[in-house]
């Protein structure tokens, strides 16, 4: 019999919030699988995940190039896919671990497309999001009554965020870091500034909470950087 | 010394789906806090945490309205915040629970915005958001690369939506049941009826997972229903 394949969402970072349910697959599975952008460094994922379960276990690193060349990351998920199918074909369970959800930009869903339709038991552990712990450590709401609420990526189009501001109640910007400039500007020429709060590395020690985009703007700030915009302001 | 107040997120229905650290709140807090929107309903919020927490805890009840009554509903949270306060007065720790997360759509952060302004310590402990779960058990990603999300709750205007199917590559239409014949115009409209799965109580005994929106409309759905679109398909 082959083994399972589990979507583990191991959560923002503080190892609390890691699920009943996931915490139990990660105990229960014989192999954790982390996706990694190089080999040489440690996997976020990873630390929370070993914080969170009491014994070692064998860890398979995949490798997946942080580009935009399609072909390129194809041949890395297919790469990634078959390391996978050799475990689960000796018949051994693996949990691969994701930072917050698993169907919230991460790279686990083109694994669990491509092994479900293939025939493997393919299974997700739904994790909390960034977006909702920040936005529970800032103390604002992402959506109240009847408002809307528009998730982007930090690579967007400058447009694309001037059309969302004039038409969404809140916005979230994921990885909001290296997008800081072009954001500034929207807000600005929207009188928005005031109307941002961003957390850096929400959950970590270092953890950063600030209000106002021209704060945000001085501070040093995280790959793990996540915006929310409230039209009706974040105080 | 007064008590605190934490907002608690006790996930979508299943009680594994509950964080560890919401678990050990629950644990430890003097008072629960629930809810209702009228007296005579079990709160299923509160059926959720007596299954993820050993001991019995005293409940607070506290309604509100189903309203739109904008006079009515602030009555009713300041009556809640008064009662709320009452326990905290005394040095009680209260958690005040909520379905998914309380900071998506949740009645909690009217409390949370009232009593912080009043000096009390006041916590967001996030939660699993139906919809995250939703995609879980569909098997379905709610946003990959450089795709937007959206999330609109299940009362919103019919253009609203048709503007939002042109601009965004993922929907989530919360508490869908109410508005799906709306939403199947729409669908229809846009050629996109294929594009749809709906999951009604999502992690509970009698959940639904259906792909479609003609497959929907000839279901029983509950209140309790989450539909993902995708504009690039849901299979």
């Amino acid at each position: 019999m082959k083994g399972k394949l589990y979507g583990v969402g191991v959560g923002p970072g503080d190892p609390e919030l890691i699920t009943i349910k996931a915490k139990r697959i990660l105990e229960a599975v014989q192999y954790i699988a982390v996706p990694k952008t190089s080999m040489d460094k440690e996997s976020v994922a990873l630390s929370i995940a070993r914080k969170a379960i009491a014994d070692e276990k064998p860890v398979i690193e995949l490798v997946f190039p942080m580009s935009c060349n399609g072909k390129l990351l194809e041949a890395s998920w297919e790469d990634a896919s078959a390391q996978l199918k050799h475990t689960l074909d000796r018949g051994m369970d693996i949990a691969f671990i994701t930072l917050g959800d698993p169907t919230v930009y991460s790279t686990y869903m083109y694994m669990h497309k491509n092994l479900s339709r293939q025939g493997y038991d393919t299974r997700i552990i739904p994790g909390i999001t960034s977006f909702c712990a920040s936005a529970a450590r800032a103390g604002v709401s992402l959506g109240e009554g009847s408002e809307s609420i528009a998730v982007i990526p930090g690579a967007f189009e400058d447009a694309e965020l001037r059309h969302i501001l004039k038409s969404f109640d809140n916005i979230i910007i994921m990885k909001a870091a290296k997008s800081l400039d072009k954001i500034k500007g929207c807000l600005t020429d929207e009188g928005m500034a005031d109307r941002a709060v961003v957390v850096s590395r929400c959950g970590f020690d270092d953890e950063l909470v600030t209000f106002g985009i021209d704060t945000a703007c001085q501070s040093d700030l995280s790959y793990f950087t996540t915006m929310i915009i409230k039209k009706g302001g974040v105080g």
